[in-house]
């Protein structure tokens, strides 16, 4: 056990600040699928497609934009942003597949 | 161009809040890579390899955890921390030869 008067190890301090940054990336994404789940349905109720390649090329051109503003290599934010996206377009497949 | 009583389209609501949603994660990531650049360099200099597979399973057990109080499949949350550590991982072998 350590003493209580150790300072905390350099590792331990930064993995407690991931960990905490981690938890809040667990709730975003889970509030965007929310909010992608809602939109699957819309456009399945709709008859629109699942995927929209023009959406899509907006949002990787602004996040890009964004990570170079926030320092964060862009082609690691469009590697993101696409496996996000092919997780949506999965889940809107099987929405319209559900009520097919 | 709409009149300006017109609703907003349903679709054009859910994709702002997506795009807030989403800044939100790029910022919340470049975070993270400046804590784990951190992380790189203290295991450089301690000489501490860069991955640590106890740690790994620690952090995907957590978030599968969290991911089920999200209502987030934890199969994506694993996922998807797999996906960002693999990049931890190349930008930490990228410090330790910087420096070799």
């Amino acid at each position: 056990m350590p003493e209580p008067s150790a300072p905390p190890s350099p590792l331990k301090e930064f993995r407690r600040s991931i960990d905490n940054l981690d938890a809040t990336l667990i709730y975003v994404l889970a509030e965007r699928f929310r909010l992608t789940k809602r939109v699957g349905e819309y456009k399945r109720d709709e008859g629109l497609p699942s995927s929209d390649h023009g959406r899509e090329a907006e949002q990787i051109a602004r996040l890009k934009a964004l990570a170079v503003e926030a320092d964060l290599d862009p082609e690691f934010a469009e590697r993101f942003l696409r496996f996000v996206i092919d997780e949506v377009i999965r889940h809107h497949e099987r929405i319209r597949k559900e009520t097919a």
